[in-house]
Formats: structure tokens, sequence, C-alpha cells
């Protein structure tokens, strides 16, 4: 399916959203947003489950940087189709970025597409981009008061990956407190605990990739059939 | 001294960041803009530097955050005077807000005054805030390519503090592949290595901190003799 995009997709960030959501659900591909702050470990996430997963799904990755091919680099070495998008400068992704690099998808079939945004705390929430589904990472080194100080990305969040869990004993975090802050800001979410370097409890993820697909194919169908 | 805002003042980011530097002159007060990631530790830098240096320079800091007072009442704890900014939502500091709370320290004088910034590596390098020195954090954690992958923060600083260095053992982070990136893209700033957290090497910190006191008082008398 060759996707062609017109001046007037380009012309504003819900209309590119919109093309990008229409054209995914025609796929039947689902997307992932993955937001976090620079370093949190969304590229190391991704490297181990493009590995573990494709024997189960299709996957590829969108990889947002101000600068560099390194994320790309790293998920092709890891063995999906990886697109590298660099902001020059803009500090999230938008869904017009994104529609850019959507014909370098066109000749195969995904099942899921990962987009990785720019690594920051506050633009990339305020940004559609068509994806389907929305999570953010945090890592136990930034601390526990990043949920507080940063409402507007875990409001706007489904589930919180806390990454970094291997380093848990040597530095003050409390999961405790950090499933109670995201509660009283955000009452759906939930949050599961990783380490993407070290490998500790992906099968959660994954579940929750696998429970995310199926209910994404459902609703598909659902819309089919009206 | 009494500090007056007029409208001219607060009508753009320059004429702010202008009449912020013109007033930090004339108050002999050298500020220093810090900038990183959230989570890379710049106020438990600041929590020790103002207990550390309070019997040799008055200190205030300006704190920028979305939301919270978390980061002025650690400050405070502290031991120094402590303003919060909250951007509601804006993703730098920028020079009016700064100006606004200016008031809130002129019944003292203050030797240096901190302005930790919103945590976020790309848009407050953006933004004069009419500050004395730009300063850019970098955490163990957060890996060695955010100084590639984040250029324009990393160009702007003339000093990188490298925190958090009681990890490096248990990550994959190269020191001299640090100094190496920054030589290649800013070769005029320098690398200190400290852990906040555990009070390492924070006397070549505070060194910085004298020395560019030093030569701030220094070109103040310079411009005051002609």
């Amino acid at each position: 399916m060759e996707i062609i995009l017109t001046e007037d997709v380009l012309s504003n960030n819900n209309e590119a959203a919109r093309f990008n959501r229409d054209l995914f659900r025609k796929k039947n591909t689902l997307t992932i947003n993955i937001m976090s702050s620079p370093g949190s470990g969304k590229t190391t996430l991704l490297e181990k489950t493009v590995a573990d997963l494709a024997g189960k799904y299709r996957i590829g990755v969108i990889e947002g940087d101000l600068a560099t091919q390194k994320d790309a680099d790293r998920i092709r070495a890891a063995g999906a189709k990886a697109v590298q998008i660099n902001t020059n400068g803009t500090c999230h992704l938008d869904a017009r970025m994104v529609a850019k690099v959507l014909p370098e998808f066109q000749d195969d079939e995904y099942d899921l597409i990962f987009i990785e945004n720019v690594g920051n705390l506050i633009c990339p929430s305020s940004y559609d981009l068509g994806q389907g589904r929305n999570i953010t990472m945090l890592s136990v080194p930034e601390g526990n008061d990043k949920i507080l100080k940063y409402p507007v990305m875990y409001q706007r969040t489904e589930l919180v990956l806390l990454n970094k869990i291997d380093l848990i004993d040597l530095l003050d975090f409390s999961i405790e407190e950090a499933i109670e802050d995201l509660k009283n800001i955000n009452p759906s979410s939930r949050l599961i605990p990783v380490s993407a370097r070290k490998g500790t409890n992906l099968e959660e993820w994954y579940a929750w990739i696998d429970k995310a697909y199926e209910e994404w194919t459902k609703a598909q169908k659902e819309l089919e059939t009206k």
C-alpha cells in the first residue's frame, strides 16, 4: 500500500495525527508512543523488546532525537526495522514528522510500531501523534518527586514503566510512594517496575503489550462490522 | 534597594534579561544558571553547596519547576533563601519569570544566586535569563550518548558537572568518552566528575565557583573604573 502525503495532511498537527491514526487502523498496526526524561532507558527497553517479541509480532520502531542516528542503529542491531527522525532542536515529535517517515514502512506489514519520543518529560505529552497508546518511563535514579513535579506527563499516560529497579537498593526510591503519587494524579494508570538492562520483570511489560494488542484488534473488528 | 519592574521590562525576554543582568551587576551578585535532565541531581548539589559554602558566600537560590514547592523547601531546609517559580507547564524558565521574583531578594545582599532551571535538556538552553554563568549537569545513569544527542545544550554550557559517579562501576559509562565528546562539540568547556549525594569531589566544583566569583568581581571593578 503506497502512502501518499498531501499538503493538507501536513498543514497542521491535528490533520497529520488523524492521517496517521487512520493509516495505522487500515494497516492493523498498534502504535505505542514512549516518553520519558533523557536517559531513562527507552532504547534499552526497545532493544530487549524487539528481540524478545520478534517471533510473536512484526515490529517497527520510529526513533525521535534532536540529533544523531544512534538509537535507530541500536534498534537495527537488535533486529528490527527502525527509522530515525532528527528534530534538529525541536523538543518533541509531532504528527507531521511521524507522517513523513511512514512511507518508509509501506512495503511491509507491522503489528506493532513503537515510537520513541524525544527525551523530555514536558513537551512530548502535548502532541498527538496519532498513536494507539501512550506510555511513560520513569527511572529509579531520577527520584520519586518526578511524578508530582511533571504532572501533565504523568496525567496523560496509561502506563508508567519504572525502569532501573536493579539500582533501587542503592538509591532512596520508594515504589509504594510512586504508586501512591500516580494514583492521586491519574487513578486509571498503572505502574510496572522493570530493569530493561538486567531483563527483570519484562514479562509483565510483554503481558501488557499482549493485552493492548488484543484490545486493539478487537476494537478494530468492532469498527469494521459497524 | 527596591526593585521596580516596569511593563517595558516584562515586554519581552531580551528586555527582561537585560534588566536582570544590570540588576545583578549593581548588586554584585554572580548568578549561575544550572540546567539538566529531570533527576540529574541539581537540587542535591545545591543542598550540599549552600550548606558547605554558607560561611564564605551569601547565597540565594531560585528554583524552577512546572509544579510543587518541593525543591525550594529542600534548599530552605539546607539553610539558604530560596524562591520557587512554578512555570505551570512551560518547559523552561525565562527572564521575565526570573525578574518577577527578584523583589523577593531585595532586602538582603547576595554574592551568589543559583538559578535551578526546569529539568529539561532542550528548551532551557535557548533562553537568556540575564545570568552570569551557564552550567549543565549530566548524570552517569543517563548514559554517554546524551552529549551528542542534545548538542545545543552542551554547546552552550561552560561547565559540565558529571554527577552520580558513585554509580559508575555499575553502569556502562566512560568519563574519557564524555570528555572527548564534549571537547568535539564545545572545546572551551570542561567537565568535573562529582557525586552530590556522596559528597565526592565537590571541592573541585567549589574551586570552580571561587574562580568564577573572582573573575566576576574583577570584571565588575574594571567596568566601574571605565
